[in-house]
């Protein structure tokens, strides 16, 4: 089948044909519809410091994506073929201490599909059951995003947000899914803020009553006016710019809440007295979805017509044109792409 | 001033001149504009049961209100002349248990306008500072209707909302600010029942995705058919009516919660194994407002635009006319009604 | 192998000879030591009418056990023959939508060893993987309890408990259990309620400051006089019992909590105004174990010395004795009863 | 009556005569007995940059104290003369959003006495009745150390404790205290560290199951080889040390919760992605103690007899020696010291 492989510790992805995978036990085959490409790609495809220290050539690249049941391995008895899903791409062993107390999303012995074992940017990908999710009706350019707008709603409904000020720090893919969760989720007023107008042009129309252009504009200042000098109740940064990660510390309120989901890199000196101790906040770190309430919460609010992501996605590409998309991610431009498969 | 009184330990309620209350240290005197006409009032009228047993006669009835501050007692620097407001009809004691540890909706020791001490039918009232809130921009109309409309919010965000399907059983005002209020808060779906064709419109009115007439259909069929069969995350039980409360049972999903606000006569058989213990579901007795977490999300949601209550207010009359507003609160057709008193 | 079995639809349980199983794939196979006896094998022993409704006859009975692991099935990697350990009875499907979001204790596809599976009143019972549990150095007698205790840790810290007054309502093996769980647990007072004398003197050895004899003396009068008048800001409802319900009602202050896992049997009529709304209190389902952070709870608890439950067992019978087992546990008398089969 | 006072804009502290205060309207007069020294005091008597910006002369110092009412002034109904008292020493607004929300303690207009008005290093002391807690039982030289005990309390609390491994770093008064919290809040394991050998001690006679001299031994391989290398649930950071603060994240186990009351000076990088982000914790800054569920638990916990916080107190002084009591806690080996005043 054809396939986009990462084939040697260099720079660089391939298309190219490998050996079409087989369901074993407890697994499904999926004909992959459509995948997400994700910045986590880019970093595999530059093979940046990260990429060097964890992936092991070859491995067939991409985590998100939908698709179609076509095969079904022993010992599966709640799927079979024809039935369109998404799935979690992380794969975890099920018997760790957080796996065993609702906490597999942090499992320590996490495996993820493109990174650590043949992914989804191939004709065919074997999947374990437990990580497939019937898409019930929701078409699968929409599933082949549900990763990353998982993440999103992980870090968005982690917090209190019916009747609450939200700001949104970073309006790529996933702080515009945020914006858009943040609206369907009660928020009484959500601002976002960026450096790139494209961005902030769809933050809005993902339903950010405010934006701000944080390389123009003070950020703290247009929270504070905006809430009456109280701040917000909810941060989420969603950037991992330093700059920003300030911003949000300054933007919250006294006693409020900063999820963290963007990743700075390397070390960010911080005040911890003045930005967290003396406001008496909250701040949490995020890492993928929770398995799986982050995937039912998803469902509900695609199926209740409560959020319409697609005006995020911007781009779609074959499989092919994978260079394209990187591309396109790496300008800074686009919402979320998609590769078409099948 | 003017003022609806109850005179006399016996049905009626008696419109007269009674003396213009003066506000006491750390009080306010508020002028009424609008003041919101209840059950409770009605039973005051009727002298029933539990009237007989808490009300002290003479006493100007009335709890719930908005109007405009014009004059301030001592020790009081938060508020000022001119303002308008509305208050929180609990009077509470400050240092008993509930009140320390922030449930003062539960004080032991509270006092009720209206109720224990002279309320808000009438030309003016004096209020504790503590108990007052500014309107900031709301309207009076809306204001005298945040008594009731804050018992709604308090049944509908104790429970977890955002994507959820809920169950409001019971269309009254109350209700029907519920069905607005988890709208707002981000339902994927909300489904209504009552026996009250007027009700039910009004419900649908507020957003109610799905109604049910009660007295025809069958609640239960209704929710899990609308939920596959796995019954609602969340019930409001707002009726008080026995056959409601069995259906609010069977009606919640394993694992879901049901929220208590309904007062019914009596007592009610109920089979704890069957509707409660195997279910591993949540009951929660709701009274009253959180004081003033429940204040503070209502100003935001209103302030907002999230949720428009005025279609619940049906009716309006003057001071004068209490029997006619009593009279319409009996028919059961009405939603809310108001007085307008200046 | 020897093993205690329901054979035919009708009262009585017989000791004999069956085929010893065999662990399929993703199973163990373990050699029982200790097996627990519960009220529900009293139930299918005497034949009653929910063991009618449920009990499809031939079946080996009993759910609670420790035991040594003698053989691993395919698929299993986190086991290994020679480990003591225990197992969760309930065997959960896994992708329902409580399964999917953490309550797998409330599966609506759950089936239960020795009710409609297979149980451990045997030298030998298979298990899946998932539901097994390394005893890390408690001793199996204990190992054998720990699904009745499990609901007993189920019950109390699903509440909040360090500081907290606590009535356990029942002295049962669970409440026994419950209330060396609550002194554990930081509980500041321990109440405990029953109309056996040797249960309230082993409840006075879990560590209960006060003890009540219900048949004698007013349950609640002594929980007011024992917390100024406030009430207890938690009951356990371990017994089922009609009056005992009204007692939690009663007992338990203004917004506290009463956790239910005592089955009354068939309706009991209960004043929801006055007992449960007016009150402000919070009412819990107790149903099993959270899996599996209950036994994460208990293995802490157990290994730390916080509790230690061996005084709650007060009998030990031979495979042989079984209808010794049920006699003790029919005089209400016993604490919990094992059986010593390896 | 004699004081001590903070006179002038420079260092030092002075033991002088001033004015006996009266109660106003709302507040009580307390004949102050015993009274805790704090870091604070410290600070002002040092007049180090802090103090500088915050502290106004003439003021008297001292926010920690016990003492008996002597006078009760107007509009004060639930207090009375006699009783032994302790008093939160935040004044705070009372309608400012946190203080409408339950969240006093991080009020924006809080006013503490000792820094902001005078304080309690005098024989008498002017409260308003709010702040004012009645002692129970407790003898004042406890009582005298309830507001540093409190934050300890707020700290430990705050998390989820029952079963937990906790990690103190940093065994100053408030951790020595924390430790003791955490064992009576049913900790599995704590686990305490610092650089001073006395204050070791001092931990682990409050309950301290392990301790570590961060100076000599390695905190995070500790905790990670009492926990089976999984980390702490919750990590208690008391110390402000930049090196405690990065031994508290890497401590904490994936999923816990780090709980930050120690203040670092100036600005401490941190390595937002691998530190908090990667492992999925929660951090909370605490201040000061919850008003005033924080108190209510404190005064369950010692009336209870779950806590005996005297063994912190290890010097006791005259008022006129609070240049040895400050001496002694420069030196850094003291635990908690006391003025006894009366």
């Amino acid at each position: 089948m054809q396939a986009i492989v990462k084939q040697k510790r260099a720079p660089g992805l391939t298309v190219t044909s490998v050996p079409k995978p087989a369901p074993g036990p407890g697994e499904v085959l999926i004909a992959v519809r459509h995948a997400g490409v994700c910045g986590t790609d880019v970093h595999i495809a530059d093979w940046n410091a990260w990429a060097e220290g964890r992936i092991k050539p070859p491995v067939v690249v991409g985590h998100e994506f939908a698709g179609e049941i076509v095969a079904v391995g022993d010992a599966v008895s709640e799927l079979k073929t024809g039935q369109l899903v998404t799935a979690e791409g992380h794969i975890v062993c099920g018997h760790c201490l957080q796996c065993r107390t609702g906490n597999s999303h942090i499992c320590r012995n996490t495996r993820i599909i493109g990174v650590d074992r043949d992914g989804a940017f191939a004709e065919y990908i074997a999947m374990p059951a437990t990580n497939v999710l019937p898409l019930d009706g929701i078409p699968t350019t929409v599933g082949a995003v549900m990763d990353p707008m998982g993440n999103a709603f992980h870090t968005v409904l982690s917090a209190e947000i019916p009747g609450s000020t939200v700001l949104v720090a970073g309006c790529g893919p996933i702080g515009c899914f945020a914006v858009g969760i943040a609206r369907a989720a009660g928020a009484a007023k959500v601002i976002a803020s960026d450096v790139n107008t494209t961005r902030l042009a769809l933050a809005r129309r993902m339903g950010a009553h405010v934006t701000v252009n944080a390389g123009v504009d003070d950020v703290v200042r247009t929270v504070l006016d905006e809430t009456a000098g109280e701040g917000a109740d909810v941060v989420c940064e969603m950037s991992g710019v330093p700059s920003a990660l300030h911003q949000a510390f300054s933007a919250v309120r006294m006693g409020g809440r900063v999820q963290l989901l963007g990743l700075p890199k390397g070390e960010v000196p911080i005040d911890f007295a003045n930005e967290i101790i003396f406001k008496g906040i909250t701040v949490y770190g995020v890492i993928g979805r929770k398995m799986y309430e982050t995937w039912h919460q998803m469902r509900r609010y695609l199926s209740a017509g409560l959020l319409d992501p697609r005006p995020v996605i911007t781009h779609q590409f074959p499989l092919a044109k994978i260079d394209e998309a990187l591309a396109a991610i790496r300008s800074g431009d686009a919402g979320k792409i998609i590769l078409e498969i099948a």
